[in-house]
């Protein structure tokens, strides 16, 4: 691991993305990659860029789309076409849509089909709750999670992203269905280490705990057994539905070939309809509450989700970006070609 | 446990809620009771009935209020109070509402405040699916559960529903954060079955797999650790930030106390910007190919959510609804006094 800042995080992949676009769509692009990293979301920035370079390469990700088609739509709710863009960067836009939507109608959606990865669902609420709105966002992804009591990789590991806009900064809850990101339970397993709860079976369709053997001929299984199969299948089928794109099942089991997802933003406007003095403080009233509980030895204390981003952020302007040594070796050399 | 016919169900209900409202009401109210017993959701179903009654009979719910009340409103977002009138009954029309604004905007969302427990979450999201829309209802708990890491009872076990029409009947997920319900829960103790996994702490602050160490002293815990804890919170303060109305923590950790809910309906009109014959196939090819799969020795097979529901309707049409002995006694009492 090593560290690297912010900035330099940016220009080097910058460099390496303005072989493919224009330099101000790279320079957008490579801060999303960094942006996601900062925020300690490491499993969906930087390391997923050498991956998503070859997926421009190969012509899977059309990096010369400009900007989301609109398909139809009827007052808060439209439907736009990605076609195949740059995942973060039509999903901005579909979510800055969302916003627009809400702040004329107090709610708004924006369905957005035939989008490449997004890379990280909770960038998109962020952008929500930044502007002062409520964000839910979701989106499916390829067949990648075996359903409660079956062996086949045929349900995705759907993320959802909540967003509420506070006083001291955003709450963000940002997860997908399984309990564990797949790399970090990639991580546990070369560490040996035991999960928490069975995450998946193994290669005799046996419930394990033990990463290793999920990872050797296994398959993972979502989180709270029939409860994340259930948020899973719903998620794809109204992410689908919504957008008139294609489900999990459409996107199929190859996850070299995840591309063209149905992906949803929600906007929600609460300040059209309320005084939100008064609601800010009994939001307020509840997280001093969640601070101030007793808790377990070794566990940290309770905090609602998000409520560690920004110490995250300075911790990392302060100490730099922790980035694997042969993901940052890719970036340099992609930047230097 | 016996068995009863709905019908007998609905009409010894409606003869003991009359003695609290008008006929008409007490025949709604008890319509609910039963279906959502008809529908398999026991634990939210007749089950309930006796603590309802009381409920009322404490003035806690106000079982004079007729309709929802607007506060506020905006576009396709309105803000409702339901004054502590009946829960189902306040969020029925609630969930109305919701579905006439999406019918006029694409998306709606209703947010209701101060209303009494409105039993199943499912209903109203149902309510959306058999009126061809899409559904997500959620609502925030008295304190019942500890969050991640704590003793306290501190957070609530909020559901959240989604359904989706679909051509043989809606899809429906029906959740709370929790992996059982503590009724569930209690039973399971009774019997000395263990639990799947870790569902609470001891007295002692020990995670267990042990519902007797649970219900002795211990306490719940979200499912899925860290994630089930974020959605707790989230949705509650969502909840009280769309509504303009109670957070968990102004509704306290007494449960025999909780009452003046905030409870979101959010309806989202698909057909208004599809032609649907298209994606209502793509929808059942998934259905199909989950129904399709190979499963594990004496799991059931895979099955979207909601999808049994016409089954066990058809069940209870032909045997009859179980109850338990002594709810039914005290409803047939309620019925005579």
């Amino acid at each position: 691991m090593i560290y690297v800042t912010y900035d330099e995080a940016v220009a080097a992949m910058a460099r390496g993305l303005a072989r493919c676009m224009d330099e101000e769509r790279a320079k957008r692009f490579a801060e999303v990659f960094a942006g996601n990293s900062m925020d300690g979301v490491y499993s969906h920035g930087m390391n997923r860029y050498p991956r998503y370079i070859r997926t421009i390469e190969s012509g899977m990700c059309d990096a010369s789309v400009l900007e989301i088609e609109k398909v139809s739509g009827v007052g808060a709710l439209e439907v736009w076409d990605a076609k195949n863009g740059i995942g973060p960067l039509m999903a901005d836009q579909a979510a800055e849509r969302a916003i627009e939507l809400a702040k004329a109608h107090g709610i708004g959606c924006a369905a957005l089909r035939n989008n490449s990865h997004w890379l990280r669902a909770g960038r998109f609420a962020l952008k929500m709750a930044q502007a002062g709105l409520c964000g839910i966002c979701f989106t499916n992804t390829c067949q990648n999670l075996a359903p409660w009591g079956s062996m086949t990789k045929a349900i995705g590991n759907n993320p959802i992203a909540m967003a509420i806009p506070a006083a001291k900064g955003p709450l963000l809850m940002d997860m997908a269905v399984s309990q564990y990101a797949y790399g970090k339970m990639e991580v546990m397993a070369k560490q040996g280490k035991v999960l928490d709860v069975p995450c998946g079976y193994d290669k005799n369709g046996k419930e394990t705990c033990d990463p290793r053997e999920i990872v050797d001929g296994g398959v993972m299984t979502p989180m709270a057994m029939w409860k994340g199969n259930a948020l899973s299948i719903m998620l794809d089928l109204m992410a689908a539905m919504f957008s008139g794109g294609k489900t999990c099942l459409d996107l199929g089991a190859d996850a070299a070939k995840e591309q063209g997802m149905s992906q949803i933003f929600i906007a929600v406007h609460p300040a059209a309809v309320h005084d939100m003095e008064e609601i800010e403080a009994r939001m307020q009233k509840t997280l001093d509450f969640l601070h101030g509980l007793e808790v377990m030895d070794g566990m940290p204390g309770v905090r609602a989700p998000g409520e560690n981003l920004e110490k995250t952020r300075a911790r990392h302007a302060q100490e730099g970006i922790p980035v694997a040594r042969d993901t940052w070796e890719q970036i340099c050399r992609a930047a230097d070609a």
